[in-house]
């Protein structure tokens, strides 16, 4: 016999593009706010599953419809706080619900004039809402953040069997894709300030830190953030690690065609992917808030 | 004060190329296997990230080389055959881990001729093998099933609120790209013949059943599994709707042009994201199964 | 001053699934066609660009229309019939038109079903016809053919300089991911008849002639068409070559451990891009035809 | 009888990362080159097609050596002027090749510290250079520059058929992924200070002019870069229409939900895509120096 255990359902990816304009005054610069946004509703739907029977089912489409309507309803002065909001929305709309999570990736753009925009590239913004009955999460991130040493790094002492054929590395190139997270213990937060705040402490602590593994960096990034900012309690990370090996010159014929740590070929795949979690001692732990997040140990 | 949390490190998406053949006959034909490989290591890696000290970690390269060893040492009889040796070894040779996870995806070709072959597509089968101190487990998959119903699947009696605009449907097109995976309760399994039943029981399902929503269709899908294969014990879907849309030919000026039912958009983004668990009633849960193991709810 | 020189513009990647069905017999068997349909128009559209006058210009979002229209009022016998006949609509649509181009990438279904299906996977077939005024040119082709050989391949002989240090192989893997487009003569063909036994010429060369240079089996898979299936009077070949390169187990102490041509890594980037084109003696050149098709020389 | 027509082969994509160092001096800054090369050759090769006769052909593999060793015995202090020390080197240690064609996209980072950098994102600089044996050509470039004006555009005044049913749109969101190329008459060029002031004129034409079409915008910013900036001969242009579409709300039922102008749903495909040439009055055509560059009409 046959028993449906945990389930969730939404629209993901949708895609949001606000523009702030003052309707009265066609001359003032626009703003642009460039969302893609996803929602999942948890909770009793088990009539769906094992009846077909959807009574209780607020359709994916409808969700979709409530993430354009509150881009303009409550606007986004930042991707938490319309989390937030579209969160709390869902979860009044559909009784049979327990939670209403709201994940957000916002990429950024650059003003060119008053009405032109160019797209940034770079790391793209997210954040991950989970809103309860009883509690609600914030858990804010980053990914696709691309950084680099080109020395201060180092792998050595390691452990060795028999399949082990790797030298120890006194000084190499350090690299990595990061996907961060963090998890907010309030709810009352200057969202973009704090953003700044963290990708700042992770950048910096990266930049001026000796790395005896991308597993310490990552350790002393997550450290710094929750040392040194207030309200953040955990911090997780996803890092890939971007192999970019010392290509070797010694079988070519050419005169003074050396190698010290000049000419790298970057790989792509296999890569070392190292995960993990780092909180404030004493913090609170939150599972819920992390439900369904994905790339995470 | 900083507090390391849970942490896992491996190298991933080794491409692993397996070509058996009978070196003293080289007219033999030749078999293919296919695969790219990842591993985890988890357990007490505190003294990496907190103190740069790398003694206890077996380096991701070793792993990697590791990977590619076993595939002659041991060999490829199936992919979860071929994890659960890996993962055997791995966490042999790092006395600091509890649990080592190998996760492995295999593409399958089809023979053109004794020594050629061609790649075949469709869905990619895939395994999750956890071997820990205590327990192993096994959890099998495939992923990239693009599965569609031109018939036999309505969506109606939702609920409706101010934002809803869906129509009823009685008659739609019902299509997903599915990644599922279940769990194995034991480990003395044919792994590929229980992979063509698995995979024979979620398609014969989807085709023969009617749908009053995928989420029904999932719970008849893994139902069928949980209920007709021994030794499963739970299954987990991840299933994108993806959407195909009726294109109204109403604007159109042209004579004839109706659409009952016969041409659509696929659409791409946003999609309806389902994502549900069944169990066999009974089963023991395995939490320590699915860590890790993205796009599950 | 500014001269304005080749245009074109059109509506790209209009996902058209049409589903064939008998509307007075719900019960009998549906079919699926699933393309993904591009369009060109080339001709003289300098007011367009040079005055923003845009009164000559078909949009865009009407050739997506009429792509889906089409599907239905044409239907698809095959993506050659329907691309001719999309084609010529937009070209008799659009009196400032010299030509109208259609590009169709078809994804193949099996049968799960009277009405359910699954994706195959593998290779995607395609078409770019090209619909002038005076003359019109059907390219069919396919792309994403993943095959290859497991021995029968041999690179040798080849020039060396002071930075090569790659060694002979008399023994190696081949394998590509072929895309390949042939030219039809005229337009009386039989195009999906024509389709399998073009498709089968090209893997039976491949997986019967041993293989000195990727070159040498592209010459005689391009040969194999043209010299055997009339009415083809150009092939033309895009092939990366997917380096599966012997992994060195030397550096590992274990015992047993050798590799005799058994286990490959299969490497992304870089690759080597082999490019060429083959014709009939004595066809006739149609540059036309070939006007914005990608990737070949 | 099959003919061999046009060919050519080359290794793709190899990602060289260039760090210039002072080896005696460790303090000092770092800088960081991060480049993805592709080289090819034409020329006689077809004993290698037809015979499998390979003393010809300079290997792709070594094609690669010296992608990497150039980048130090060369040097990158840009893109072109490395493509063309590298193409001059390929086709020197090549007699039966007749051209040496060398694309290379540079991925740009931004300095966080002496030896640590974030990668930029945004646009791709690009270039092909086409080195002959009579003549060379430079081609630069740009890709992935996404760019929208979120008034001063508008759509309308366009041929009207059946099968049109879009309205007319005097105030609508532009928006594109741009890809633009450009052709140098000469050699000595700075090549980075050109790049910069391409750049800035597509830009800054692209703010600061009304649209009547994507046409008409591409036309200006083309016609802007080859009427001020000497010793550009043409630009061209591929430029994906990113549809942004005002979502309607009339359909939901809540109090002040208005658009104007302010909510959109970005669309990924279908898409417009337009092409086209601009070149300065009196420039000389060189068909060779686009030879194989994709994604041009």
């Amino acid at each position: 016999m046959a028993v449906l255990g945990a389930n969730q359902y939404g629209k993901a990816e949708s895609r949001v593009v606000r523009i702030v304009r003052d309707v009265d005054r066609p001359e003032a610069r626009h703003e642009i706010v460039d969302l893609n946004v996803s929602s999942s509703l948890r909770g009793d739907f088990e009539a769906a599953h094992v009846d077909g029977e959807q009574s209780a089912v607020l359709p994916t489409d409808t969700q979709k419809n409530t993430a354009f309507a509150y881009a303009k309803l409550h606007g986004v002065s930042s991707p938490e706080d319309y989390a937030l909001a579209l969160g709390r929305r869902l979860l009044e709309a559909t009784p049979a619900a327990q939670t209403a999570q709201v994940r957000v990736e916002q990429y950024a753009w650059n003003r060119l004039a008053k009405h032109a925009f160019v797209r940034r590239g770079g790391e793209v913004r997210t954040c991950v809402v989970t809103v309860g009955r009883d509690a609600t999460h914030v858990v804010s991130g980053l990914q696709d953040l691309v950084v680099l040493k080109s020395t201060g790094s180092e792998f050595k002492g390691f452990l060795v069997d028999e399949f082990t054929t790797l030298a120890e590395a006194d000084d190499r190139i350090l690299a990595t894709s990061l996907v961060a997270r963090w998890r907010h213990e309030g709810l009352e937060v200057d969202w973009n300030a704090s953003y700044d705040e963290v990708r700042d402490a992770l950048l910096s602590t990266f930049a001026t830190t000796y790395s005896r593994a991308l597993q310490e960096t990552l350790y002393l990034m997550g450290s710094c953030v929750v040392d040194t900012l207030p309200g953040i309690a955990e911090v997780r990370f996803s890092a890939p690690n971007r192999h970019h090996f010392l290509v070797d010159f010694s079988g070519f014929d050419a005169q003074g065609l050396t190698n010290e740590g000049e000419v790298f070929v970057a790989a792509d795949r296999p890569y070392g992917l190292i995960e993990c979690q780092v909180s404030r001692e004493g913090a609170l732990p939150a599972v819920e808030a992390w439900l369904g997040v994905p790339g995470f140990c």
